[in-house]
């Protein structure tokens, strides 16, 4: 299928890329600022904690430590879990949750284990080794009131400058995306769930 | 901030997600199918590369071999790589890109490096070990019309059956959503890049 291309179409194409480089350049030398992001990854589509994960990889491929909490997964078996360990201890990991809130059906319990895992991720942001912090599923501990949000938001707010931090999961609640640097809305186009494709090994878990 | 909890709030909890296990659990049921899926992350937003890598990693995790090729990023640094270097040849990564269309301002050299990407992706499709495979920025070969889309998407309708491909990058043809099975647009909501930030490692790059 190899493409037959004229001059003329070639130096079109030149000449266009080489505005669109001089637009890009000038776009990346405005930017100056580091600093440590706030992330937010939620919306209905597949792909929230995954990119997060992808982004731990990134961190660890850049010899740096990441931290992960789960916040309401825990009930069963993670594959991403067993692949970070091969980073040894570059990856700290802590499973906190107790299963999604229709598998506990127990409201306390809920609330307990959403304060456990946020007084863990208040202890991990006190550890000046890692580079990046997953908190993940703290948007259902969210919209679920498990956790009051202004005191998760100051928090976060008052974290050390260089820690870049990953909210993920649905419905992240307003007042958090204002405070966020970077909000990623994994918007679902189309879902093989809707075609009777069961959950999979390797994509799902 | 703990939260205060009366035994009616509780019990209404209780039934409600009583109820709510019930559906999820007669959703699940119906879900018998298994199958290799076509999956395209598209989108302004960050993360379509990044949750491809976070599902290569969960894909490692179960012991399986993943395939990456880059279609159009080549010229730079991938920490990702470096990280999943890691898993030695539980990972096969071939970079065919040469950089960015602004960057090469070369129509030629960009579709034959396009087709040179296909050949390889084409190569790897028939690998029976890979279980994953990245085409990682297709969109971008797709959308400038470098490859014959048509051509793509009955090789990929043609492919072992048990294989799941991703594929990312913008512009996501509408043909192309059409024949795969789960579709994300990674949404742009809010980015640092506005406010001044710059690209920084373990994030961006």
């Amino acid at each position: 299928m190899s493409k037959i291309i004229d001059e003329t179409e070639a130096e079109r194409h030149r000449a266009k890329m080489e505005k669109r480089k001089a637009v890009q350049d000038a776009e990346i030398a405005e930017k100056t600022v580091e600093k440590g992001l706030l992330i937010i990854h939620t919306g209905t589509g597949k792909g929230k904690s995954t990119a997060a994960f992808g982004l731990a990889l990134r961190m660890l491929g850049r010899g740096r430590r990441v931290g992960v909490i789960q916040f309401i997964k825990g009930a069963w078996h993670s594959a991403e879990r067993d692949a970070l360990e091969t980073f040894g201890d570059q990856v700290v990991w802590h499973t906190m949750g107790e299963g999604f809130t229709w598998d506990t059906q127990d409201l306390k319990r809920d609330v307990a284990a959403a304060e456990r895992a946020w007084n863990k991720a208040c202890e991990l942001m006190a550890d000046p080794t890692l580079a990046l912090l997953i908190l993940d599923e703290l948007n259902i501990a969210l919209r679920y009131d498990y956790l009051d949000l202004r005191a998760v938001i100051s928090t976060l707010a008052a974290r050390r400058p260089d820690l870049h931090v990953v909210i993920t999961g649905r419905n992240a609640k307003p007042d958090l995306i204002a405070a966020a640097d970077l909000v990623t809305d994994m918007t679902l186009v189309k879902h093989h769930f809707k075609a009777g494709v069961k959950a999979q090994p390797g994509i799902e878990f």
